[in-house]
């Protein structure tokens, strides 16, 4: 399998044949008129890369390549419009050096070397990041800290049901190593096969659980961070009280504050049972009670996904006027039959019913999951508007919320595109609220969508401002959403971050222009 | 009521009469020969404490009092050592002026006044600290900020069943606010009848739930919180992903980085269905095998409290050789009984056997949950050594941990006292490990018990530092646990937080001697 330097994921992955075809017969029936030909990328031999600006010094000279398509495979991350400069061969600041530390004091060593010399660091994970947390988005040279290699799980504690793992290691990898124990972490994002846990912890990643554990920090016992200023290391510990959580700190840093090079995990034993249903809704305000209701029933389910009749038509085939609830319960050690019957309970309560047939919704929604991200790639080579963009607020606040984001991409997209479409989905549900998940799809002009595709980002992300959603539930902040973070950030924190930031990295190397 | 000047909550609640009696009869019983001559608090009026040293301005007059009374109660906590300091009367460090805001301006314009002058403030809430966190324990004046006029429920939204809440409130005026509204915010600390909110969040304070919602760090939606340099307000959000949580930056700051006025907190509609059980155990080490099972079964009990068997004869006077364990599940959406019946089982593959019979360990337990600081004062006034401390472990760890403490713990107090009793509770139980919380009595000497505990302090603190323990779960650091917390932070960490406060508190003032 060769990794795509361009777009999403392997490039034996890529959509072809049947797959493809249908997916363009699709969006050809659904926008007739729109211009799908297909742009192929550029060869990175055509990219004409500017030479490297710094030479690692000799001692981690084996540890660093400047090779051109280690280079570009590293200039942007993997949002709509990384990939559209990609594909236009638009890589205005490329790292000079990729570094591949394999142990801690490798990173040690080079972060040692760019302090002295104050080279600009990017810690890279799985370089899956949507909000340009990996590009060295600024001039001047730019050292990318790949930490690929440093992918082990190297002690298990089975007794407390935890694992030491090194950051490095990428999700079905992690996976593998711990299913000899019979133990999984259960951290499930869209990118599981190209991100790390080193990035889902500095990025504080959404996973499996739609409810209860929404985000990896939960399931952080302790954390070893290389900073320049030296290796934080928290006490594993089940729970403390003892001041503010370190972990707490270095959690959603992004790279700005430390690299997070290893770090105890909590780990579940392997679901034995199961138990899943899909409830249609005639209203999608009854859909959205419903699933508050489900939400703060105490009932945890393991899946709580709300898709609206936009989503549920595309993912689902499934028409309804209100859209479709996917519940899945889970569990390693008891029936979860009887929390599945109460969950639907409540939803006929808002008047929900049980889909019945051969479609199971869940099912096929889960299993083009992790597609996506392919087919989106091959949308954006024929000149289509595919991104998705998510918040999350407080229940009072979700219609004005919802009206006000639809109505501006909606907005927006018709003066960029004449026509196109929004859609939305939960991805996690809290007692106190939902986080909601947009999918934006319109024919764009090709040469013009990563601009058309700002417009659109610049209008919604305004409305959720104003609305009273966060700029990222778990995309991260990086440098697309500094200035609606910047706004959202109370300004004494901004001020407590600054100051730590300077006193971890006095140099300012690590990841200049995220978050600070 | 009147508030007690030295010792536990009111003075009407103090021991007394057939209660007293039958306490000083049990113990009398345990430590045959031990002097338990009482020894009553002094007078205010004979304390002689000093003048102030600090007068406010013209214009906040009207908020402060040097009224001496006043001045002594808030000198120290209500830990074990502040009890007895109070009873002999030794209040070295007294603070000078104490200041009760009616406004968030007020505590705005208190901070203005003391930054301005560089007077030490001393955010105050119930005043139950157990760790020093609310004693001047410094040279110089000081000016103590009680927010206990900041007592309100200023808006509740039902929709996604949370509540704006003022600070300074204490337990019973929260829960009376929300009953009407048939919401609660089940915490419920030991402290609960004389701790507030603020104080709460300011000490990650462990609550009700022995399981998944252990602190009240995850029952906060947003907090407001006046620093030196600014009001910081985080939006009101289920869960967001921008950046490191400014809430879990302030949730554990003791009041050295800014005072909590307000919080948006998670509430919980009133339990209606219950279930409970306390389960026997013939050996210690497979009653805490049962309980890591139960805490490992995702099965989330909101009691789940192991009691050593010291513990079970003392508090609920069950004699077992290997403890009690007391299980409780509740909810206020769906019948509990089939989760206890999988707890119980749990426990029985472990050895475990329902406790039949007219005696329930768990209702008598809690009956004497609140009174048991009342029988400390008590018997501190008679020279006993009565104190707790508490910590948190890994699985793994446990046995090892709870072996070490208790030989630490019984070897000082045989050296100091001849004879006495340590016992373990588990107050919160995690996937990956307990909360051990131990309480030591021994037959202290009048005049030398606080030096006494401090010995034997030292020797357990000791002892959960080399065995992975916290030097706190939930009772927080404060001035006591400064020397251990300091070895169990991360050194780069302790860099980071001392620069957030030097940004947030430029003059130094909040809190001097705590955690930085």
């Amino acid at each position: 399998m060769a990794r795509s330097w361009w777009g999403w994921g392997n490039d034996e992955d890529a959509l072809g044949g049947a797959e493809l075809a249908a997916l363009i017969d699709r969006v050809g029936a659904l926008l007739p008129g729109a211009d799908l030909t297909d742009h192929a990328p550029p060869e990175v031999a055509d990219l004409a890369l500017p030479p490297a600006k710094v030479t690692p010094p000799d001692s981690l000279a084996d540890l660093c390549s400047s090779d051109p398509t280690d280079r570009a495979a590293h200039t942007h991350g993997k949002a709509f419009r990384d990939v559209v400069r990609n594909l236009h061969g638009d890589l205005e600041n490329v790292p000079d050096v990729i570094a591949r530390p394999r142990t801690e004091q490798h990173v040690i060593d080079l972060l040692d070397w760019c302090s002295a010399e104050r080279i600009p660091v990017i810690p890279f994970g799985g370089g899956s990041s949507v909000v340009g947390g990996v590009e060295p988005r600024f001039d001047g040279p730019a050292v990318t800290i790949d930490l690929a290699r440093l992918d082990q799980v190297v002690e298990i504690d089975r007794t407390s049901r935890a694992a030491r793992i090194q950051a490095g290691v990428f999700g079905p990898h992690l996976e593998d190593q711990l299913r000899p124990h019979d133990l999984t972490l259960r951290h499930f994002p869209q990118s599981f096969e190209f991100s790390t846990l080193g990035g889902w912890l500095a990025t504080r990643a959404g996973g499996h659980y739609a409810t209860l554990h929404t985000h990896i920090d939960d399931l952080v016992e302790s954390m070893r961070v290389v900073t320049p200023c030296g290796v934080s290391e928290s006490r594993r510990l089940p729970g403390s009280g003892a001041g503010p959580s370190p972990d707490r700190l270095f959690l959603g840093s992004e790279g700005t504050l430390g690299i997070i090079t290893e770090a105890w995990m909590r780990l579940q034993d392997r679901p034995a049972h199961r138990a899943n249903a899909s409830l249609q809704f005639a209203d999608y305000a009854s859909a959205v009670a419903a699933t508050g209701a489900v939400a703060q029933s105490g009932l945890h389910p393991a899946n709580c996904r709300l898709l609206d009749p936009a989503e549920a038509f595309l993912n689902a085939g499934v028409t309804t006027g209100g859209g479709v609830l996917v519940l899945g319960f889970e569990s390693a050690d008891h029936p979860v039959d009887s929390a599945l019957v109460r969950a639907v309970e409540i939803c006929r309560e808002h008047g929900g019913e049980v889909a019945e047939g051969k479609r199971n919704p869940g099912a096929d929604w889960r299993s083009s999951f992790l597609r996506m991200p392919y087919q989106r790639d091959a949308l954006a080579r024929r000149s289509m508007i595919v991104e998705t963009f998510e918040t999350a607020c407080t229940w009072d606040r979700f219609e004005a919320l919802h009206a006000a984001v639809t109505t501006a991409a909606t907005d927006a997209i018709r003066q960029i595109a004449g026509v196109g479409l929004v859609t939305c989905r939960f991805t996690h549900v809290y007692p106190d609220g939902p986080a909601p998940y947009f999918g934006v799809y319109a024919p764009g002009t090709w040469g013009r969508t990563m601009g058309q595709w700002d417009e659109i980002k610049t209008a919604v992300s305004d409305a959720l401002a104003a609305n009273g959603g966060t700029i990222t539930h778990h995309h991260a902040v990086g440098r697309d959403h500094r200035p609606w973070y910047d706004r959202q950030r109370p300004d004494p924190f901004a001020a407590a971050l600054t100051a730590a930031k300077s006193a971890l990295d006095p140099s300012g190397v690590l990841n200049p222009g995220v978050l600070i």
